[in-house]
């Protein structure tokens, strides 16, 4: 089969054998797969992440000197079972799957390491206990944004979003891009999203956000100064405090004890908005929590691979929450497909190309324009 | 009367005019000030740390040019009333206070402010609107420790932690003290003290702490390591959700949409233990973050004043939440009063000394030496 193999920072076509399931395996023919920023940062970066991966117990993790076929945002069809298996699904249903495949050695992260090839080939295997069929009627490309999309889902839910908070998007490539998409399926009403690029915020606002920013023009977080229900300062705390104390103070004979843990389980302060950091650069959480409303969710899902200083002083003078998002579990994975075979969501925004594999190469490097794109999926038939 | 005022890093006795109760304020007689790490901290940081709160929107707290009386943990009884106050209490009345001062030109942190003269004196004014009673029977001395436990009741609240979590209590100083205390008062079962001074481990024990670590001998994070219930490497999770697809799998018609809605409701994800990292000095969150289990859940109570660098790849890898809390609401600031009166809380193993005005510049020194001591009390009167 054709694949295209990662090799000290290079992408080439290679023609490589047909892979044979092993027991609990499915072998699949690819038909889209996605590229996704962590494929761009693994070519380039995969030995810092190696080292990192091995610090949390997984020393499987792609290394420059090791050739791997990258991509785990992929659907396919069903072409044949290896042993142990259900056979659960005819040949040529299609199907998703978790990049999450079982060998003889170990569980591996599909698409991210030699043990477990990924998607940007003709055909790969993958395990039948993580596989969810596609519902008829799903657009092929649509399926393709699973895992993408599940990530999203995630960071929505690992957020506790409320339909009625506000959330706000700071970074609009694929994955902010994706929370927006998920915000609106969950039915939040408030979504701001913020990027430098035209071409992004364009694409934010066909995701459905509300409100679209500029940063070089206009903060994010103007709106929230404004706004009564938010505590933008720490004088707006104090106030709460002592107005409040005031009010029951003027009620006579206040059963105190019983109003104050009827207050503790309320929750008495206000909560901030929920943020979604989705850019993953040196600074940008010193940045959110500097700027950011009192009481803030931070739900972190973009990955910044270097080491990243912020004044921990400042975070605590504002209360605020860094919630830390990593994939999905397979509940959320096999939401998410349901949610896009429902039309739920619509991730069309996200798609902007489609490859053959001769053009993955190419299309790394478009991808490094956010103007041009934000999803590009690789139909290794072409 | 007298006070001890801070000046230029300098601790002095002076003789001040008594306060004079403005509007809505109550004059106390002082009967006790605990002595804050904050204040240690304020008397030499003052600058840095006003910077910080003008960045916050609070620009009234003390800086070292100009005189401050400290303190912001008393316990006093009523002297007299100022006007539009409802002088609820009668003279003599034995009261504690968040130390929240509103005056005409605003509100101001009492005993960090030059605006707020704090307890370090014979008198001083308060609030009335956050005066509390003490109940009878309280001991004025477990009284004094009304607002370093709410501050450790805020931070166990803001955790949500269950009585069967295990947490760990990072670093035993005063509010790592407070923490355990309040930990074992709210009912959860296992608490884990870290700290290297054999003192603080002892004090640590008296206050509760279930098991007490040295980390200079064992890592409080080795029991994780072998108990099912944690994640602590990334196979684990990986192994978790391979080995959880394969028993639904198993079950011929499961109703997936449900099962998943299920599984969604109830949070799929075993979560990791409660730490409360109490330390607050460069460093420390990327030392809790790369070795706490998976799924952690940090409560940063420790303020670290300066800028601090961690990674968020590994924080993002582990997906733990960074909670960081910060003083508490009147309603917690209550309940820990009651939990005074009632027993449920004894502050005893907190409180290692008593010194008189002259002696607060002898006490900072002291405080210095963690086998020493940990909450010094100021009695103005000796």
């Amino acid at each position: 089969m054709r694949a295209v193999v990662c090799h000290e920072q290079d992408l080439q076509v290679t023609e490589l054998p047909d892979p044979v399931p092993g027991p609990g395996q499915v072998l699949l023919r690819v038909l889209r797969t996605g590229i996704c920023g962590s494929d761009l940062h693994a070519r380039v970066h995969s030995d810092a992440t190696a080292d990192m991966a091995a610090e949390v117990g997984y020393d499987h993790f792609m290394r420059s000197g090791s050739p791997v076929v990258l991509g785990h945002e992929f659907v396919g069809e069903v072409v044949s079972y290896g042993p142990r298996t259900r056979g659960r699904w005819k040949p040529g249903t299609r199907v998703v799957s978790m990049p999450l495949l079982e060998t003889d050695d170990g569980l591996h992260m599909t698409g991210l390491s030699p043990h477990a090839p990924g998607g940007y080939a003709e055909l790969m295997v993958v395990s039948e206990a993580v596989t969810f069929e596609v519902p008829d009627g799903v657009d092929v490309e649509h399926a393709a944004t699973t895992e993408p999309l599940a990530v999203a889902w995630h960071a929505v839910r690992k957020g506790r979003v409320g339909r009625k908070d506000v959330a706000v998007v700071v970074g609009c490539g694929p994955i902010g891009l994706a929370v927006v998409l998920m915000l609106k399926a969950h039915g939040v009403r408030t979504v701001v999203a913020s990027d430098y690029s035209p071409g992004r915020r364009a694409l934010a606002e066909r995701c459905g956000a509300d409100v679209v920013v500029d940063p070089a023009v206009e903060s994010p977080w103007d709106r929230f100064a404004d706004d009564s229900r938010y505590l933008t300062t720490a004088p707006d705390l104090m106030q709460l405090g002592m107005s409040t104390m005031k009010r029951l103070r003027a009620v006579p004979f206040l059963p105190w004890p019983r109003v104050f843990q009827a207050a503790e389980k309320l929750g008495a302060l206000p909560t901030g908005p929920v943020v979604f950091e989705c850019v993953g650069v040196p600074g940008i959480i010193e940045q959110v929590v500097t700027a950011a409303p009192l009481q803030s969710r931070i739900v972190v899902v973009g990955v910044c691979m270097e080491p990243d200083t912020f004044r921990p002083s400042m975070a605590i003078n504002k209360e605020v929450e860094l919630r830390f998002a990593f994939c999905y579990d397979p509940a959320e994975f096999h939401t998410t497909l349901q949610m896009i075979a429902a039309g739920t969501v619509d991730p069309s925004p996200l798609l902007t190309g489609t490859v053959g594999l001769d053009e993955v190469a190419d299309a790394f490097a478009w991808l490094a324009d956010p103007e041009q794109h934000a999803k590009i999926l690789v139909d290794p038939s072409r």
